[in-house]
C-alpha cells in the first residue's frame, strides 16, 4: 500500500510571543517538528508541543535551527567547523529529554530555515549534519530536501533519509525549488495543491513551472505551520490522501504493525 | 573503604570568552559539571569538554542555571510553575546528548548557582527538581547541598543523592553556609582547608565558624572552578585524601569493580 | 482647563513575533512607551515604531526592562548595584537614536513590567531610575506608579513625574493597586471604566475595592498594549474624555502653545 | 605638523567574562572604540568603559556589531534590508548615552568583525551605514577601512571619514588587506611594524606583500585589543609616532585647539 507522511513546523511560539496555530494542525498531519529553543521554541513550549504531538499520536520530531530568535533562523550565518554539527547535538537533545520525560520516543529530525537550505547543499554542512544524526541516534528519520546533496550523503552514510517535498511550492525542471521570488514559486489555490499532491504520491511525478513532468520522490509532504490558515491546506491534503486510498503514517510507523 | 567525590563547574566558556582552567583542575577531581548554555557555555565547549572529562575517567554531569548569561546564572530569578522543571530537563537533554555522542554516560546533575541555593531552600522548587531528574533518568546522581531540604525531598522520593559539601566555606553551628559577606565565610589557607576536609570526611565532623563541633554528610566536595589557581587547592584535597588512604571516586563508580 | 495623558505599551513585537495592535490603539492615546530590545522589541520594531507615533503625534516614550525577552521582563529579577541605572541608560539611549533619526524627540520614560514594580516600591532601584534619568536628560518626563516611593522621590530630586493610573485596575484604600489575583483586581466592564476614569480625572478620586472613596492624583491612565481588544478600552476613554471636556494631550505638549 | 589616531577597540567583556586589557592599553591610543552590547560589551562594561576612555582623554567612539554574541560578531549573518542601519542607530544611541551620563561625548563610530568588512566593500551595507551616521550625528567621524567602496561613499555623501590602516596586517600590492590565511598577512614582529608605521605615516605608503612600494592613506591605526599583549604593540607604535615628532592625536581634537 501506497503511504505517505505529512509534516508540519510546531512548537515555534517564545515566551509570551505565539507563532502558529498548533493545536488546529496536529489532526491532520503525521510528523511534527518542534522547535529546540534556538531559531524559536522555548522549554514550556517543548513540553506542551510534545504533549500535543503524543495525543494526537503524531511522531515526534526536533527542528532544530540557527541560534538566531531575531531572524527566526531565516537568515544564513556563516559557521566554523563543527558548529553546526554541535548545534544539531545541542538541539536534539534537549527535545529528547521532553520526548522521553511524556514517555514518547524522538522518531525524527529535520532542520529549519537558512541551516536547512545550507545543509540541502553545502557539502561540507550535510556532512557535520550526517555526523550528528549518526552519533546521536542512528535509527532516527532524517528529513531533508528531497533529490538533495545531502539527501544522497545521508542514504550514502546509512541513515534513514526521509525525503521532502513541498506541495505548495513550485518545482523547476531540473528538480530544484523554484526560489521564492519567482512568479508561481508558490501555489496559493488549494485545489491545484490538491491535485499535485495526489500525482506526486500516487505516481512520483510532478508538473515543473516550465511545464514538465519531472519525477521526485516524496516521503514526507511538508505544511507550513507558520502561515495564517495553514491548517487548512494540511487537511486539504490529507482528505486527498485518504480519498485516494493513500495510507498517511509517520515514517517507520508500519514497522510497527 | 571510605571514599569520597571531588566535583569542579567546568565548561563555563562561552565562544571567545574563556573562564576557568579545567585543563589544570581535571587531573585531580572525579566528576565534572557541565555548564549547558544557559548560564554559561556552548555547543562548543560543551563538547569538548565532555571529551576532556572522558580523557581523565572523570563523571560527566549536566551543571544546569537560570536563562542569564549576562548574570552567569548567580541572580535569583522569579519563576513561573513549571519553568525551574523544564529549564533542567532542556539542559540536561543538552548535555547529554554530547556525553552519549562522546560514547560516554551522563552520571550526574548539579544546579547552578542561584538556582541551586533556590532548589537547596525552596520546597516548590525544590519538587520540580526531584521531578525533572526522575522524568528524565532516574538512576542520574543528584548534587545537591548537604542535609538541605531539597537532599531530604530528593530521597524520600527515591532519587540518589550525593550530599554535597563547600570545603573552603565556613558553615555555623546550624549546619547552614555562612552567607559569602560573613567574616571567615570563605577559608583561603589550603592547610586549614586541607586539615578540615581530612576531619569531614574521615569523621563527618566540621567545626562551625562559632566553634562548634558539627555532624556534617559529606558525600561530594566541591572546588570552586571560575577561582583562579582553583586547581592548586583541588590538588591539596586530592592528595590529602590520599594521604589519609581515602579512595577519591565519582559516586556508583565503585559499584563497577 | 483640565488635562490628561493616555499611554501605551507598543513596538512589542519581534523579529517575526508579533504582540499588540499598536496601529489600532494609536488614534487614541497620547504617550507611546516605546519597548527598547531587553523585554521586547528590536531595532526594526523601535524604527517604525517611533514612525507610528511621529505620525499620530503622540509622544515618544522609552519602556525599557530587564534584559528578560523569555520572561517578557515580567519575572523579578535580583540585580546588582549599578545594573537598574545602568539598563536604563542603555535602553533609553537606543531608542532616543531611532527618535532623533525620525526627526522626533524622546519625551518621556516609563520602566516595564517587573522592574517597574521593583522602581515603584524600592528605595535603591527608584534611586537608580532617578540617576539615571537625571544623568540622562534631566527634561525628560518620568511616568510612575501614581503616589508610589518612587514618585515622591523624582520630585523630591527635581524631576518631571508623570503620576500614571490603572484605570481598569481595582485599588485598595491604603491606595495602592490590588494584586492581580484578587477579586475585582482587573475591570472587565467598559462603561464601568468609563465612570470611573471620569471620576477620576475630574475629581481626583476612585472607589476602593473595599469601596472608600481615596484620593489619587492621575496625569496618565495606562492602556494595557499587549490585551487583545485593548484598542476598544483605548478609544472608551478617549471618548469618555472629550465628552466630559477633558483635553487629552502628553505631558509638556500644552507648554508649546 | 603631521599627526595620526590610534585606535582599539575595549570593552569587549561581559557580564563575568573579561576579554582584553583595556587599562593596559588605553595610555597608548587616542581613540577608543566601545563595544555596545551586541557582539560583546553590556551596560556596566559600557558604563565602566567610558570612564576609563574619558580619564585618559581618549575620544570616545562606538563599536557596533552584529547581534551575535556567541561568535563575537566575527561571523558573516545574512541581513534584510534595513537591519543595518537599524542596528548601527541602536547601538550608537545606547553608547552615546554613557558618554553623556559621563559628560563626555560620542566622537566616533566604527563598526565591528565581520559587520565591518561587509560595510568597507558591499554597496548597499555601506549605504545603509552612511544613512544610519547621517541621521544619527552627520558629525560623527566615521572609521572605517582606508581606500575602501564605503570610504569613498561616505565621503561623497559628506561625513567625516577617517581611514583606518591595520600596521599588523599585510597588504596586496592592490591596497587590500591580504586575508588572515596567507603567509604574512600578520606580521608579529613589533620592530618590523614599527618601522612599517613611520613609513605609512610620514609618506603615506606601504610595503605590499608581493614586495612593492603602495600608497595608502592612514588617518588612524588600529591595534587589536583582544590579543594578549596588544598594549605592547600599541606602546611600541605610540613611542615610534613620537620619536618621529608626529602628534597623536583623536580626530578633530586638533580643531579644539
Amino acid at each position: 500500500m501506497v503511504s505517505i507522511d505529512i509534516n508540519c513546523d510546531m512548537g515555534e511560539s517564545f515566551g509570551s510571543y505565539v507563532i502558529g496555530e498548533d493545536e488546529k494542525v496536529i489532526p491532520f498531519i503525521t510528523s511534527a517538528n518542534i522547535a529546540c529553543g534556538y531559531h524559536a521554541g522555548d522549554p514550556l513550549v517543548m513540553a506542551k508541543t510534545v504533549y500535543l504531538a503524543k495525543e494526537h499520536h503524531v511522531g515526534i520530531g526536533a527542528h532544530p535551527g540557527y541560534p538566531d530568535l531575531l531572524g527566526y533562523g531565516r537568515r544564513a550565518l556563516q559557521t566554523f567547523p563543527g558548529e553546526i554539527k554541535n548545534y544539531l547535538l545541542y538541539q536534539m537533545g534537549a527535545l529528547r529529554a521532553f520526548a522521553e520525560a511524556a514517555g514518547a520516543r524522538l522518531r525524527h529530525v529535520k532542520p529549519h530555515g537558512a541551516l536547512y537550505n545550507l545543509i540541502a547543499h553545502n557539502e561540507a554542512a550535510a556532512m557535520e549534519a550526517v555526523e550528528a544524526v549518526k552519533a546521536f541516534d542512528p535509527d532516527l528519520f532524517f528529513f531533508i530536501l528531497s533529490g538533495s546533496l545531502c539527501a544522497e550523503m545521508a542514504e550514502a552514510f546509512g541513515l534513514r533519509v526521509v525525503q521532502e517535498v513541498f506541495p505548495d511550492r513550485g518545482y523547476l525542471s531540473d528538480g530544484q525549488l523554484a526560489p521564492r521570488g519567482m512568479e508561481r514559486a508558490v501555489i496559493h489555490d488549494a485545489s491545484a495543491v490538491r491535485t499535485r499532491v495526489i500525482k506526486l504520491v500516487a505516481e512520483g511525478r510532478i508538473t515543473s513551472i516550465e511545464g514538465q513532468e519531472i519525477e521526485i520522490k516524496a516521503d514526507t509532504l511538508c505544511v507550513h505551520g507558520d502561515t495564517p490558515g495553514a491548517w487548512k491546506l494540511a487537511r486539504v491534503i490529507r482528505q486527498a490522501m485518504e480519498e485516494t486510498g493513500i495510507e498517511v503514517t509517520a515514517p517507520g510507523k508500519q514497522e510497527n504493525k
